[in-house]
């Protein structure tokens, strides 16, 4: 089940990092090179974190297909179809990078359940696993990571993990039950906040 | 000794890097990121080298509880009498940081002497758990880094680090009472370079 | 022959990013932190991802060293000649990067190939180990990275390493001569990109 949360997340955010490559006018090695690190990103820095090396990334060819074939998909589709985003609605890009979020982050809480972490770990690696792709891809892009200032999207994974591991270590639920949840509650969490707009508060 | 000191550092970045989030007018959760990333980053790029997994920030829950609790006093602090900046002489900041910095920058030293690392590589080491945090800070939020360019700040760790790898391995001073006496000397530097506004040369 | 290789990337990419730091106007401080993260930041991150701890870099005295030689004779070279940029052709400096390039890129796909990763997955620890140095530099000094969208560069390291693979893995060759061709293979093409002036297309 780890493996396909994975490879699942791979390949969506690797289109999606792949579409935000073209839109910035990367040319086509820095487009691979943000869909590749955009997707797979986040649960490379787990691994490191977890300790377990070389990451899974690294170890199973799998993840790279995925990426390249999210880029070539995206690249023949952009030279076919003219840009992409005139012909894509923002919102289902957006609620797709929300699949993608929710895909990441319940693999990160699913792998760090089997390495005897405190439950605030579970949900900082879980964000991590979510977010970190993106803000890779941001900080690489050299610009401030959405994340962190613009609407409510790393609180998604966060609530969504926090969820997982009240669900698993206070009412037992079994693990795989949990995850289904509570990859669900980050996805309409995160979908309610695009088409509600929902912001966190600045103090300013 | 070690748990102590980085635990002291992780509670003094994460107020820094909590007020810092505010007055660049990040969201609630920014602000959060900004506390956890600044506080506990210089050691978890420390951790991740040594090649201790999972980093200590991330098997002991007291690391999130003291930047989750510095970024809750920081914002109640900041809703109650308004943008802290203007009620807080930016120079305590500046010195408080340093405290932070002395502190991170001995935890680094301290735990690398366990790994029979060379002198250069302690130095390193030490510097970057004092002033990781700070770059990770700065990254994302796409600026460069005020070590990089600013003052005499970082100078200060490798000199105090430098001078704890001397005392040991020179002079045979203890452990502890050479970690004690570089502490002081690099909260001294750095609140002497805020003193009297001390600068490295540039080339230019 | 990997350390060789390792140690000649380091001074190459050292002295490359001190010169870099001296035009950007960083202090003493900042100018040493870019050569040393720009020489050895792709060494560093391919040990963490193969699990190498502490990464070679920490453990051998001599990286540090070089990349300390490097800075210190960039600094004195630019206290003697006035601003170096102003005495060195642009075109020698990027050809000496294409030569770091090379050497760091081999060094990655060297040292991953005694860890029986597939072939994918050695061709990008060999980019990363190529271009992290730089990226790193240039993410410090919060700019995009120029390999993500400049000119034929990570290119030439990524076709260098898939040749490499290829010439092991299916026509049997030695592996240090393979390592030797796909090192002249990476320079020649990266010195072809800056004669020619060879870019990837853009789609937009």
């Amino acid at each position: 089940m780890l493996a396909t949360l994975d490879l699942a997340a791979t390949f969506v955010l690797a289109t999606e990092c792949a579409l935000g490559g073209v839109q910035a006018d990367f040319d086509l090695f820095g487009i691979l090179v943000l869909a590749f690190v955009g997707s797979v990103g986040g649960g490379v820095i787990r691994d490191l974190l977890l300790g377990e090396h070389p990451p899974a990334a690294f170890r199973d060819w799998r993840y790279a297909a995925l990426a390249l074939a999210a880029t070539a998909t995206v690249i023949a589709a952009s030279l076919v179809l003219g840009r992409v985003s005139t012909f894509t609605p923002p919102l289902a890009v957006d609620v797709f990078e929300g699949m993608g979020l929710s895909l990441a982050a319940i693999a990160g809480a699913r792998k760090s359940l089997d390495y005897k972490l405190n439950g605030a770990s579970i949900v900082v690696i879980a964000t991590v696993n979510g977010c970190g792709g993106g803000i890779l891809r941001d900080v690489l892009s050299a610009r401030v990571p959405r994340v962190l200032h613009e609407d409510f999207y790393a609180t998604a994974a966060l609530a969504g993990a926090t969820l997982l591991v009240v669900l698993i270590q206070r009412f037992k639920v079994r693990k795989d039950g949990a995850a289904v949840i509570a990859g669900f509650a980050i996805f309409a969490l995160r979908t309610a906040a695009l088409l509600w707009a929902w912001r966190l508060p600045h103090l300013k």
